[in-house]
């Protein structure tokens, strides 16, 4: 059933517009712009064409099947009389994006109640009301406008933020890195919920990482028990909000609905093997580090530097994420000597080795070997400087050892990001997980280990 | 005795060089491209000219009076004997920019010791060994290639870190909007440390925050006192290396010298009145929040949004970092009711405002008068896209209602952000904090808060 959401061979767009601007001609030329390849019927009494497509006057008017039907209609009223003609057409799929239902509190809630009703007589399922629906290279539609292609990558982002699916999803289209396959915003939940998608998306096998934003949680027991077997299969990362009593205030006047408490939402989390991030930064943050890097089996990490402050500033950091510094074994000791005028410790300060043998070599050799010892899981990679990491980056030497030694690592940028923040990203950041700061750095590996070990003790 | 290393009338550069790569010309070059207007005197006994200035034997041979001194030795010996010549020509301010003492322990130690002496016997102030030196409109020392001018602004940056000196500050200059005024890298602090620096520049009047990264307390109960005197009187944040085990072993490995303990620091900070960041970034940014922003005198905050999702998580983060969201007054909600559909309340959601009155009088109108209400002290605005704020951005307005509204404000944009990054720095980012992230902009505000709050019962 869910099915009809994400690869519909038939789309209907209810209050579709010839006009740029509307939210009705967006989501047609959203459509347009993405791969998708089945009929696409805009539906607008007063138009004949809109964006080459054969305009219909009512959903009852189109000859063929409509497998997915997405309303933005001006009125709550409209999208409920909209919902009767579905049935009556027989559509079992409805995105309704239009707000003013149950967040706007009176008659929106009526409104509502009234579309869930006839859904559940007539088996339709509903995403939202208030919603920006799905952004995927499949097919888009989200009331912004997508300038670019969804890369139709490993990452799912599904939430009740209609900012989710649409400015935000558009920006990391354009601007970001991050391997994006879905994104779903599902505002009210007035039938389908977080628990649907994370079933949906929990079963698909080119999915590798669900991030997930919350202000309301629709079905508690039912989301415990799904998110820890989806959870136990592949990473579900959690953002919640309203967990505090001032963000709990702040979901209700938006949403309409009371938040959930904080403690309980917490502990719940713990308990599936979900992952806590704190915003919206960490949601994309931990999401970019699980899908391209691999799981460690431990929390033990080799800090990498050029500069000694900066690995002291790490080592602070880890520290109090919970990840731990181990002396490297003898033989690695032992293997790196000549590389180091000072005795070989961790953090592992590649300075000398830079001075004898170069930076490109440095990373070719001094930084697989202490990456490879027994003693470590992972590894925080600290980068001065672009110019001198130009020839690493561009060989994509870090990717390589990664792939080679099979251990995760993050790369902190912390001179120069600013400045070559485009060419690092084409270059690096496309497969590894580059950090502006040390703390987000750490923070996110502290994530990755915590999943790791989980991992590593349910298949013990 | 101090001024000598900052406004120094003539300098020499003892090891300086007539190869472009070398120290040595790093150097003279980096002098040469500030606002230098003293004498230049490289020393070097194989060279007659080097950019232009006349070269010297030595610094005995120098006719003028020299304030100060700059070494970039090869090896520690000459650096004494440098010392020694330096003691003969009357000298009373040297800076030590060469490695090889203390930090690599042994003979270096040794070396360091025979410095401190002759410094002490002649009255010669010593800078280092093992820094970076200065970094300032007036004077650059750094082993780093600058490229730009220093701002000469209202910020210094003061640590026991090479490359806050070096890499980092010529990447702050050069691309961040960060308004320093000096950088000083102090190495293995033989002799002027943390506490002469921090008297020096709480003194001066157009210092307005002074930012340091300490990894070894060189005199605690002083630093105790002289932080509590200068913290009173303009905000000091302190970034402590090595207050975790973890930390505390590397900065040994890296500095030579016991790092300090995490508690006792921590605890002492705190009494100080100093302002603890837990990372370089958070160095910078609370700097750039502090030297931008009016102080708050509470920790009452709005959040201004136009997505009810990231409203909702900024209160989240505003609770966990003991900041309050109070409700706005009756005459303020009263005020702006026609402006919404839904009931004012807080977080600020400026969605209605901006269907009805567009987004920069919204920002020019709504904005302001939640702003002022009685009941704030301080605001979270977060901007979800450049596209939409471009003509507020431009017109400068948000700087000019914190100016007319005497409250700070902080900037988190979490659309766009990558994508018109140099434009948001170069309009906005010069006057306010602009932040990638939410949790990055709320923590800067709470330590603002901190702060403000400190400072007026100070006052009181």
């Amino acid at each position: 059933m869910m099915e009809l959401f994400f690869k519909p061979k038939s789309v209907a767009v209810i209050g579709a517009s010839g006009t740029p601007g509307k939210l009705g001609y967006v989501i047609v030329n959203n459509i347009k712009g993405s791969d998708f390849s089945g009929d696409v019927y805009p539906v607008n009494p007063k138009s004949d064409e809109i964006l080459g497509y054969r305009v219909y006057k009512s959903v009852l008017e189109i000859p063929g099947e409509v497998d997915l039907v997405i309303t933005a209609l001006p009125t709550p009223k409209l999208t409920v009389m909209t919902m009767e003609a579905c049935a009556e057409k027989g559509v079992k799929a409805v995105i309704i994006e239009s707000a003013g239902f149950a967040e706007m509190g009176g008659d929106g809630k009526v409104y509502q109640e009234q579309i869930v009703e006839i859904a559940k007589k007539n088996n339709i399922r509903v995403m939202g009301p208030n919603c920006s629906g799905i952004v995927s290279r499949n097919i888009v539609t989200s009331i912004y406008p997508m300038t670019k292609k969804v890369p139709n990558g490993n990452v799912v982002l599904i939430g009740q933020s209609g900012l989710l699916a649409a400015g935000m999803a558009s920006d990391i289209v354009e601007n970001e890195s991050l391997n994006i396959k879905q994104v779903c915003s599902i505002g009210n939940k007035c039938d389908v919920n977080e628990n649907d998608l994370l079933e949906y998306f929990g079963a698909q096998d080119d999915v590798d990482v669900i991030s997930m934003y919350l202000e309301t949680i629709s079905d508690g027991r039912n989301l415990t028990k799904i998110a820890k077997k989806v959870a136990a299969e592949k990473p579900v990362i959690f953002l919640s909000g309203g967990r505090t009593e001032a963000g709990a205030k702040a979901a209700m006047s938006h949403t309409g609905s009371i938040a959930s408490n904080a403690k309980i939402v917490e502990a719940a989390v713990k308990q599936t093997g979900m992952i806590m991030a704190d915003d919206f930064t960490e949601l994309k943050d931990f999401a970019k580090v699980f899908s391209t890097q691999p799981l460690p089996k431990g929390n033990r990490i080799a800090v990498i530097t050029l500069a000694g402050s900066v690995g002291v500033n790490v080592s602070d950091l880890c520290a109090s994420h919970g990840l731990e510094l181990p002396k490297l074994t003898e033989e690695t000791t032992e293997k790196l000597k000549d590389m180091f005028d000072t005795p070989v410790s961790n953090p592992v300060d590649l300075y000398f080795s830079v001075t004898k043998i170069g930076f490109t070599k440095t990373l070719e050799t001094t930084f697989p070997d202490a990456f490879r010892d027994d003693n470590i899981d992972a590894a925080v990679l600290i980068l001065a400087g672009f110019e001198y990491t130009q020839e690493a980056v561009q060989k994509k030497i870090i990717q390589k050892i990664v792939q080679d030694v099979g251990k995760p690592v993050v790369v902190c940028m912390i001179v120069g990001y600013n400045k070559y923040k485009n060419v690092i990203m084409d270059e690096m950041g496309k497969e590894l997980p580059v950090f502006p700061s040390l703390i987000s750095g750490v923070k996110a590996l502290s994530k990755l280990c915590e999943y790791g070990i989980r991992q590593q003790k349910q298949s013990a």
